[in-house]
Parts: C-alpha cells; structure tokens; sequence
C-alpha cells in the first residue's frame, strides 16, 4: 500500500523557458522539465515550442504519475503577460535569492523564468523580479530546482495521481512498484 | 572593493561523473561541472575523460577564480576506491536525502558520483550511501545542486581568489566588475 502524495507547501509555479533551440538541446531542456516536475511546478511553457520534447515528457508523466505538461509558447511575452501572480526572471545578474526568497515564498503564484544564452533585455524589465541563484555562470536546471527546493522542499514521497510506477527506497539496489492497468 | 569570499561550511566535496559520452552530451555535463564548482566542489572527474570539456570549465575558473578543474577519470573504480571520505551515489533508487543527510553533513569530505543512463550496478554497493534527492526521475544537475545547497548553502557573494569577474547584482540589468591583469 502506497500512500498518495500530500500537498506541497509552497506557492503554484509554472516554468517558462526562453530560447530552447530544439535539435540542439533537446537532453538539457529535458532535464530541465524534469526537474521543475520533480519538484512539484504544474507545467513548463516552451519557447520555441517543441513538440517531439513535450510528447516525451507526457509520456513520463503517464508513467510516474501527475499532470505536469510541457505547454508550446511561441509568445512569450503573452505568458508572462497573462500570467497572474508574481514573475521571477532567473539570471545569475540579479538580486541574491536569499534576500528574494520571504517574498516568492509570500505569493500564492509564481512564473519562473529562464533563458538560454541570450535573454531579450526587455525580459530584465518584464520580470517582478530579477533573481540570482548564485551570482557565477552554471545551469537554468540548477537554478530551478535549487529555487523550488527552497520554496516547497523536496518532493513528498509516496505515489501522484494516476501513477504506474511508485519507487521504494532501498539502502542498495532497486524496488519499484508498478501497478496493473485499472487498480487504483 | 569587493569583499573576498567568506568560507563555506560543510563538507568538502568532490564529483565524480560516470557514463559521460563525449560530443553526445558536452553541454549536460557542462552544466553538471558549472553547478558543481558554484556550489563549492574542489573538483569533477570525468569518465571517460573530456579534454575539449575540462578546457572550457578552466577558462570559466580563470575568468571567476577559485581552483576547481574537470580531471580525468579513465578508471572511476580507482577514483571510488583512492577517496578518503564517504562516498555518496545519487540515484532515485536510493534513500531519501531528508534521511541521510545529518551523516553527509558529518563527513569531512564526499564524493558524490553521478551516472548517465546506464549506471553500473556494482555502483550501489561500492557506494557507502544510495542517495535519492527525490524518488523520481530528473537530472544529476538538479540532484547535485540541491544536495550541495542543503549540506552547504548558497555560494556566498564576494571575489573567488584570482577571479578577473565579479558581479555586483541588481534588481534590473547586468552590473559587472572585470579587474585589469595585476590588481588584487
């Protein structure tokens, strides 16, 4: 018997990620949708949209569960636009996430935002906030999960919604739970 | 004036990545190296070996300071075997962080290994943890970052030794300190 999930603390986030050039980075962008699901965001708005990418990433989420999606934007400025609740432009440029993090914390909404290696300038103006984690070069997946872990911690254990696979923690080795179609 | 770097606490660390396909992943493994040295890794050795690789993380040492390198690792059995500390391998087969962490935090040095794909199975028990920072699939960027953070805490702000950049953070733009050749 598996427990399911609680609720996460934490504000809802949705990612968005700028000036994925599909082809080229396929596996980071991967990783980096990955990991904003681990980590309990609702879904990831692609800019460029990539649909072999986000087809993928459905596919893991009919296995371990949830309803995490990878969205096509091919505006971006209309996902932040729309977006109601705080904007958090992540850029090793901004202001320490220490001195940020009470006020993310505070709103019950966040849209996270990463670029590639060129960020539209306007970005830097568009963004409630301007956000370093860590003020040196590394990685948009770092940034994102170390943020999230910040705000809502680590994932809950225990099986999501729909799941068909639920992992067991073992000390060595692997244990997986996979359930028959149809049983709850 | 830019304060020098206070120490961090915790651990010292290294990271040692397996299963690296040299020209398949080159900018996965990139980003594993830059958030490692962000967060305050001495050093990543990379298996197999990337020469093209360790010399692009050098030019970042050079131009942000501090002294971690990419060193070869043709043999990462000897790496495992030769590290005089507790040996960490990150897997979401493993235990849960939350459990081990106080024992990680005891140590004095760590290595954390890291597979691709396809991990060798004698991984598991030559390890002297299986840790899973979340039970379900990600990315070994997001895993050793938030590992790093929750042993260590963010990078503090100020110059690395020998850093030529150094950026001021600012709630909109790029603030950036680039000190001419010879100044302390």
């Amino acid at each position: 018997m598996i427990r399911p999930r609680r609720k996460a603390r934490g504000p809802t986030v949705s990612v968005l990620r700028i000036g994925h050039r599909p082809g080229r980075d396929p596996r980071l962008t991967t990783h980096l949708a990955l990991a904003a699901r681990a980590w309990g965001a609702e879904r990831m708005f692609l800019n460029p949209p990539d649909a072999e990418l986000a087809s993928r990433i459905d596919a893991v989420s009919r296995e371990w569960g949830g309803s995490f999606r990878v969205e096509p934007a091919s505006d971006w400025r209309a996902v932040v636009r729309e977006h109601a609740g705080g904007v958090a432009h992540l850029t090793m440029y901004g202001e320490p996430l220490d001195r940020l993090l009470p006020k993310l914390a505070a709103a019950p909404r966040l849209l996270l935002v990463v670029g590639g290696a060129k960020v539209p300038a306007e970005l830097y103006r568009r963004a409630d906030w301007n956000i370093a984690v860590g003020s040196e070069p590394h990685s948009e997946v770092a940034a994102v999960a170390v943020l999230m872990d910040r705000l809502r911690g680590i994932p809950k254990r225990g099986a999501r919604p729909g799941a068909r696979r639920v992992i067991l923690p073992q000390p060595r080795g692997k244990r997986v739970l996979v359930r028959r179609a149809g049983r709850p």
